[in-house]
């Protein structure tokens, strides 16, 4: 089923697509210190029109440890890019070299528009403001490993949920599933888009939106943190009004569920206190660690298929 | 006749030369999606003063498929260079680590002086504005997969023929074959150097200078495009003028030879409109592809000889 | 003694255990042109906070060479940290995918921070003013490969001891042996700090401080050259004034001994001037070679052990 094939967002998979990779990740897991030879002679391009660590690294080190090597850019400044190249002239390039392409781009599609025009498989490890499939199937993953069953938890997001990428693949990834609610928790100036709501609604997946974390804390079973960005508001005044309640620290937990986890695709900056990580809550280094199983399960399954 | 040699300029080899590069090349393209082990245990420095993706990125891939290994920079701003370090230098540094130096750099001469200083072999990655030869190893191993031979062949050079660093390797690597004819079309502002035309001359070399494409388009079997850069007019206005003559559009190959094939080095802008691309004559992404054959051939045979 | 190993400061290090580094330095010698396969299947992560070339370029070319892989940055513009991650999130993630952690960084005391957080050894590559461990023992190993012993020599260290890190940790390194005399030679604006002058003292090593290095060169056998950045000093002027007293020229080395050899741990400015090259007297770029094997042996003897 994944041999060869393209992964632009997460609503592409079924659940039981998304099982096999997590089972092969749960594979990968054994290997995630040593190199394996399946992928010997393949090739990954990176192109990373956007600046990344931990989404670039953990691809370049799922890559290696399967025995296949890298190559690419990680910024256009030094590229032909910065001469006016087209998307579409690059991405021609990277597929007459390589044998597949991970791209991040600041702009809505363009993954998908890289992968009518490569040959090669495309995996979009970032675009816009919405899609970021393969973190989205870290996270899940992260919450399989720690519960039983992803059917049935109450979830909440909280931070951007109107721009950040990370946080809508996400919110996307759990309509896939039947959990019991979803929380969507955001000032009204960063909530949810209404595609997204719809996209919910359709799936008749129950979600409310919220606007302080406290007021559901108490339910989740995961709470899934990301960061909010100053620059997004108009007034700072407005912003240093409402960041307390999208912070999450010690004090916001003293309430919560014994077995709640709480995950965050990183980097954080303030929105969740240092304090938190001594907290059997904090599941995010762990969700992080995954980033190279998760991807080597991707990059086995959709380029050696099911050989091993 | 290649081992452990530099490569500085198109004109250091023999048209026998060439076409060992050429028939190991043929070789390659079976291997141009696998690893093979000839060069393990090699490792290929990248010393690139100047920006580029195609060249950079072709040669880190046909290293690698040589089972090779990679180290270097792809811009100064982070390197030693930048704190006043000479290119003498920052070369004996680069070969004391590794087996090969591949090198750009916008000052004309750099590499043969990378080459003086190196005990390692260097290859010209494009010095200055008139020295490219393995991309014109590329361009001619092109046409000679297009037709049976080079030789009694009507070549057409569009573009930036001062500065343009492609072109002039081009030229310089035609002039090694019996040509019927060798049109050199560009605004006189941009028309090839003296010491090229001289060259040419002592070649015997049929040329001409031309300033519009339209006039030789019939004629030619080989259409060589290159960009123009507006920063080179001291007048916008000027080039705003004579552009339109330097643009290849459908509209420009409504006469021309059934057999033509259209060249590219790439990146390209405007000058050479994406409606093209779909014509048979549009050859310059099947080209690009051969960057990699091409470099693994000339790898291979100054590396490790007729070894296998 | 090696094995999982943190590398944080010269003086972690007994003079036994440097030789441990010295004699298997030796041994990688034979190697520093081939690919091993001792650490095949390890990763190492470069976390290079500042530019380098040299640590940078050796440490990958050492990794390859014993067959293991690299990632990571070499600047931080594209990296979360220019979201504002803070270094231990930073190394946290490095950790979870590598087995080897190498940084540099601006801060004193950042590869100690980091060696707390990681699991991983961490092995520092230039941190402050004042460590740069791997630097000094290559510098150590080229008076050791050019004498039979480091003990009983004169060592004079010139130019910048107050900020320059390879300066004060080559001195530390100094201090590990008997030698007959240390001059620290530099402008008493950049003569060494306090704390080193009291821990030559704790140890029991002669040393005296001078300003010109023509009154102490006759008695020099190994003498450390280092870079004054003219940005050191308020007054310009003042830098003009002093700034023959510090520059290494055929002229300085009339009156030396036969066996002096003269280290630089580049890149050199102006401070030694191209012609010194040419004399028997120069070693720096023996030195600079030495990086790798010295680099190689300490990525054995921490990842793999006495492994073979």
């Amino acid at each position: 089923m994944w041999y060869n094939r393209d992964v632009i967002t997460i609503l592409d998979f079924s659940r039981e697509e998304l099982e096999e990779v997590f089972e092969t990740a749960d594979d990968m897991l054994k290997y995630s210190h040593s190199r394996l030879d399946i992928l010997k002679g393949k090739v990954m391009a990176l192109a990373f029109f956007e600046p990344s660590t931990r989404t670039r690294l953990s691809f370049e080190t799922a890559m290696i440890r399967l025995g296949g090597d890298v190559i690419g850019f990680s910024e256009v400044s030094t590229t032909s890019i910065a001469k006016g190249e087209t998307l579409a002239d690059t991405i021609r390039m990277l597929d007459s070299y390589a044998d597949i392409i991970v791209i991040r781009h600041s702009i809505e599609g363009a993954a998908k528009f890289a992968a009518e025009i490569a040959e090669s498989p495309v995996i979009n490890a970032g675009d816009g403001t919405r899609h970021h499939p393969t973190q989205a199937m870290i996270d899940l993953y992260t919450i399989r490993r720690n519960f039983e069953d992803i059917d049935g938890l109450t979830i909440g997001v909280l931070g951007d949920l109107k721009y950040g990428r990370a946080a809508t693949s996400f919110i996307y990834g759990v309509s896939l599933y039947n959990i019991k609610k979803l929380y969507l928790i955001s000032p009204p100036l960063l909530s949810t888009r209404k595609e997204v709501r719809d996209h919910l609604k359709l799936r008749g997946i129950a979600f409310e939106e919220v606007e302080r974390l406290d007021d559901v804390i108490e339910e989740l079973d995961v709470l899934y943190v990301t960061r909010i960005q100053r620059e997004r508001f108009p007034d700072p005044a407005e912003y240093e009004k409402v960041r307390g309640s999208y912070r999450v620290t010690p004090e916001s937990l003293k309430k919560v569920k014994r077995d709640l986890i709480i995950l965050h695709p990183l980097p954080r900056v303030d929105e969740l206190h240092h304090e938190v990580d001594r907290t059997k809550h904090a599941k995010y280094f762990e969700q992080a660690r995954y980033g190279v199983p998760v991807r080597m399960a991707l990059l086995k399954l959709i380029l050696a298929g099911d050989r091993v």
